[in-house]
């Protein structure tokens, strides 16, 4: 018996197109992980996370380690409405659904609007695991770049009048990152944002704006796509990753009701009660704006000391985007396959994303890499770019 | 801009045939909960979790809090791998994988191996939530009815032989919870095992079994399908939330090495690293097998009682299987209407669920209903037994 002439047709697609193997080497265990989009060990809030839990146990026993029964669920879902209204994003509870982080949100999104055949437009490069979702519903995608301004609307624009006239599908879906974009960094203008609205209700598609970064501003950034939404045709996905703690795995959605309840119908028992409980009491006993400035000071000053990093020790043909928030840099290495430089920088002790994985076609990609900021301490930091430079270098030489 | 028209054609018609308002109403607060398959509070560990919590944080500080990285999110799942070896199932560490509770597990085994046009049989009745999540994915089912000794596997045979006689699809999976059956509590006899094995080799299906109840067992029950399959075919599904709590959300599935990749590779960032690294130190500090102990007297003890409340206030014509395990008793009354009998039964102030959510035709679950005897404490049981009886009455002599 042959065991994979079991899998469905399209699981056998996206598995030859993308084998399991290919993915991301492990990571040896000494290794300056400039590849980990996760947030600053010190800055995850341990003890915090600690008390809320015993204090949650202690007064309501078993209730959150059922499926359902924790109040604190729904305590939790009208936090979270009350921290997306002070970004001015005002919805209501049929409005907004708690997701085990963004990832859930992404698939269930996939899952209520993809048919084999539907169009979906990306950023490119954009977020490899929403890439990756997003293949396993559908293999029909248009990529529009990216630049310092974040989404190429122009181009975009284009792309959808040129299949307007020839008759070609349109998509339904855009899925972007507009502030602070996994993996560059960049923030897409408040007139792009603008222009891409038009084109929704121009093009009748809906947007996809992941937020998880969008509370991780260094200086200000413009409104939420969804903030600006007059026809409701964005739907908003945030996360508690990268402002709490990603293995809490807390994520949301807000969109118009009609799809938020399709979404929770679609979600059925994966949700994490005790996690959402926890989470709640988490959130009545802390200060978030003070939470905020204090990760915003240190990301903003772990960002300067790569940029400064980079600076020193990375040859002058390599190139970057500053970034104005988030977590990660994007560069640009001329020449380079930085697959290949990945093992020789694994080898010299350093990490990072080469930037095939974020592009559907990964031949794109070979140049590029991203670097994360957010959870080295400083010292590893500028210790991995030197690494990484000498990486470079004698690569370049050979 | 009508919102419905973004659907897939695959949610519009689930959406369709199975709009989320038809599902279970919402109980009222002061309600005996005959319907909730929660385990009994009283046998939550919620201090001993706690403790774990605490020390799981003592030690690992921010690890288990990121996306991976506590070493006990590996540790849990040798710790699975040997309760299972408990159970005459040996797998090894590539044919085992942690999911966010069974659920989860169920819907990857749907995504990987299921097409549109996939056929797939299932008990009738069965787990409502694993018809939903099917339903998902195709609308091309066989149902096989079940009875005292589970799965009727002559009849599967029947049809499978007419389906291939006649040049029909045979079924690709075959999805059984063979032991302590949700909602009807009924065990698959050894011979029936042996037989559907016979059967999966012979027309070439694979088993997905269903174990969330296997361990709750009052006196003994055979072995499970995993332990008797010699070609590979099951795909075996277990839980800790019969056992533990299931607000935590740790379940798994084992099977074929070549699959758990498949799923694994498909699971991506839905995995749960702190409740699987807080429920790995829960599993290292407690003696499981006093605890399954405890847990098997308890039920036992609580299930006679519900049967004795049955007997004494239920009208003659009501009739039941006795079950040996697990949570649930199903009641068969003849010529009712559940669901109609549920909203007196709510005003009443008891609940259960109205048998026609098991069945993929729910025209034939009006005459039955699902009882849990895990929930309510044995005061409460009885009444609400004594409420339902009445209710049964009124109505009969309408």
């Amino acid at each position: 018996m042959k065991g994979e002439s079991f899998f469905s047709e399209k699981i056998k697609a996206a598995l030859e197109s993308d084998p399991p193997g290919s993915w991301i080497p492990n990571l040896p265990d000494k290794c300056i992980r400039l590849s980990s989009g996760y947030p600053d060990p010190m800055l995850v809030p341990v003890n915090e996370l600690k008390s809320a839990v015993n204090r949650l146990l202690n007064e309501e026993q078993d209730l959150p380690l059922h499926y359902s029964g924790s109040p604190r669920m729904g305590k939790l879902q009208e936090q979270i409405r009350e921290r997306l209204l002070v970004r001015g994003i005002a919805v209501s509870g049929e409005e907004l659904l708690i997701t085990a982080g963004a990832c859930q949100a992404i698939d269930l999104v996939a899952r209520i609007f993809l048919d084999d055949e539907t169009v979906i437009a990306l950023e490119s490069p954009t977020y490899m695991e929403a890439l990756e979702i997003f293949k396993n519903y559908t293999q029909h995608f248009i990529c529009i770049p990216v630049d310092e301004d974040g989404l190429q609307t122009a181009r975009l624009e284009e792309i959808l009048e040129e299949r307007k006239q020839k008759g070609l599908t349109l998509p339904k879906l855009l899925y972007t990152i507009p502030t602070f974009q996994n993996p560059t960094g960049v923030t897409m203008s408040t007139e792009r944002r603008q222009h891409v609205l038009e084109l929704a209700a121009k093009y009748n598609f809906l947007i996809i704006e992941d937020d998880a970064y969008g509370e991780l501003v260094f200086e200000k950034s413009p409104l939420s796509l969804k903030a600006m939404d007059q026809e409701g045709r964005v739907l908003h996905i945030g996360s508690l990753s990268k402002v709490v703690a990603p293995g809490m795995r807390i994520g949301w959605i807000a969109g118009k009701g009609e799809w938020i309840t399709a979404l929770a119908w679609f979600k059925k028992d994966l949700d994490h009660p005790f996690a959402q409980a926890a989470m709640s009491v988490f959130l009545e006993t802390t200060n978030f704006d003070e939470r905020l400035k204090i990760l915003k000071n240190t990301y903003q000053e772990k960002c300067k000391v790569m940029l400064s990093a980079l600076e020193q020790h990375l040859p002058e043909s390599v190139s970057w985007y500053v970034p104005k928030g988030g977590y990660f840099i994007w560069i640009k290495i001329p020449g380079a396959d930085t697959s290949q430089l990945l093992t020789q920088a694994l080898s010299a002790g350093v990490s990072f994303i080469p930037g095939k994985y974020f592009f559907l076609d990964q031949n794109e990609g070979t140049e590029f890499l991203r670097l994360s900021f957010s959870y080295s301490d400083k010292k590893d930091m500028i210790k991995g770019i030197e690494l990484l430079g000498k990486v470079i270098e004698t690569n370049s030489k050979r």
